[in-house]
């Protein structure tokens, strides 16, 4: 092994370290949304339409679900671009994590709404959803900049503007959870909801779009 | 290293990391399992009847370790086969991991039915369980298709065909939880169960006939 | 790399995703017995006392952790001796996590017992966690019968008979958590819970005890 | 490969189990935070203003979020300069997880205190959360005295001496967790939680300088 061969292992086993620790958070909060489904105290004989009652809970757990794997995803995506990873950028990767381990919360909340609540009820619960999820979008924003600014903790054979124009996604994000609360809260809760599924079918569709994107690049050697 | 052996080395990695999160979720899944058990709230000098109440319980965690165990060393013997990862896999993959998370549940609703509810409570519960079960063995349906008509996925030194015949695992998995719904609910419980019980042994069994089936094929190398 | 080079590394590789499978289970199982600790729903102004009051399940806590924590150790001094698993083996490791995996139940049935329970209450929760710790010994059992028949799979620098004086440990375990059971019940409580403590303590020396009998073994090399 | 690569890669191996067993509960413990922000009952109509209640929930997963992430980051640091574990090691790094396991059951009982407690009450829960984040400091305290006595396990191209200087850390974390105690208790709870804020950001910067104290010393080889 050269000098240089040695430094380039060392700072990829630094970004595994790093992907394993967020797939530990991945995994857990992804398992932790099936938790949310509370095993319902209904009284003898009344346990199937107890059961069938808890259809929001089921919706919930498929969106978010969806919606944390897609996340994941697109964190495995990025990874893969990644060669080094410096202390600023894990504390951005602690931000995606701190935000993304929130989501059972409102997910959860939001079934409740649906289940016996009001409609103000789920108007609140749209906005806690809309504001997390918004949160979320918002802690992908330092993502692309850092890395563009940084290109030597990205792969060297990644072509130059890749990141910057990577920073679409998360704005979206930000823009349609913002709008999502508005809708949410001053026309229909399931207006909101609508752009909830919406954007969990936008970041699965651009997750595989950094795929293809990063497809012409050779492959990071690990 | 060659060229050659780089995108070797970096495909393995990557169905490594899957493998890893796969494996995350599975280790959840199974130990969540035990916090089914609810610790009995009794009052003063009732806790050993509550505790020998709790039958159902235990009896439901030592069916359900088992059934995730066998589905953990299912997975297990694929990934054995799989040299590479691609998007969709990915996917297939996610569909794997969201239905067994999604075990815990049905599986304590059963343990609480036979715990505190009658009769018509234990049939609600037992058509959940064959329902969920029934979706997981469904998630397993693309697997086995989707690796034939991808073999650039698999070891290269696997026989032809190989991955065809294993259909008839979650096939048989589809129909027997189908029939289990229908026993339970028209004819008894039981009957169910008896089912439930025989489909933790088959799949347990398989993966055995899978190992045996991949042992005349050269190890992959990691 | 030589044929035989690959096979050993292939082995090695599947040695250590059932340790990775393992570490995730013990981690869990490790944290949640901290969820076992409730946050007490005091009165306002009462928090304080209802905090004191907590203390059988702050014992609870570390006796808990420095078994599973003991237990990991035992496990983790295992693996380094293992060089290769077979499916057998991977379903007696299946058993002692499955075993270990329901710790957190009795520990906390155990503390709450302490808490707000009378004398019976205290001898049905003692019975209840020698039961389960000694099905956990009982888990370890085939362990080393097993290793013992099966030299292929350990390292094989290891001085013959190693695997076979090892079996005292189990049995001890199964002996005194017997012993403990009958005690606990027919005595008095402390009289089980002293040999609880006792058996976390014999169990951190032997753990220390087996690294000192493979110390004259060679390393495994990974 | 020689005899000596063979033994320092074992030893290399060795650290990166444990870390992989210590990244598993760090996980475990940053994404059961949020559990701790339990959905709120609320009566229908009522979920906007009870979510609005619990902004003492929020805020303190924000806390422990930072803190127990800088935790991580100072572990992570750590282990870079560690190439070897010994089995004392391995009982003081058990020291560190079963403290920082513990940090959600204060963090959550402060939540509450605030939401719902008086001045007595929160009170009582800055003294636990200052007991235990002051038990959390204690446990760093044999850390790197050992590593001074037992330079093997260390990176042999560290400056000597640069364990001893980092004892300050944790002695600072137990005297500040001990006056926060006092303030709190004698003067007034924002007093310690004022404390508490700053703590996580000295343990954040220090982090930092750790990395900073090690940037002349070559990369440990993976």
């Amino acid at each position: 092994m050269t000098e240089d061969t040695q430094a380039r292992s060392l700072d990829l086993s630094e970004s595994q370290r790093i992907e394993a620790f967020s797939d530990g958070v991945f995994a857990i909060v992804i398992t932790l949304l099936a938790v949310e489904i509370h095993r319902p105290s209904a009284q003898v004989g009344g346990l199937g339409s107890a059961l069938a009652h808890g259809w929001p809970s089921y919706l919930a757990y498929c969106l978010g679900f969806l919606y944390v794997g897609v996340i994941w995803l697109n964190h495995h995506s990025l990874f893969r671009l990644i060669r080094r990873v410096d202390l600023k950028f894990m504390w951005i990767n602690l931000g995606i994590l701190g935000t993304t381990a929130l989501m059972p919360f409102p997910t959860g909340v939001l079934a409740s709404s649906f289940q016996s609540g009001d409609l103000f009820d789920q108007r609140s619960a749209v906005l806690l959803y809309a504001l997390i999820a918004g949160l979320m979008s918002a802690a992908w924003l330092p993502v692309f900049p850092y890395l563009h600014r940084h290109p030597e903790l990205a792969d060297p054979n990644l072509a130059t503007g890749m990141f910057a124009v990577q920073i679409c996604r998360p704005v979206t994000g930000v823009v349609l959870y913002t709008l999502a609360a508005l809708l949410g809260w001053f026309l229909h809760p399931l207006a909101a909801i609508t752009i909830f599924v919406a954007m969990v079918v936008y970041h699965a569709w651009t997750s595989e779009g950094v795929r293809q994107g990063s497809s012409q690049v050779r492959p990071k050697r690990k």
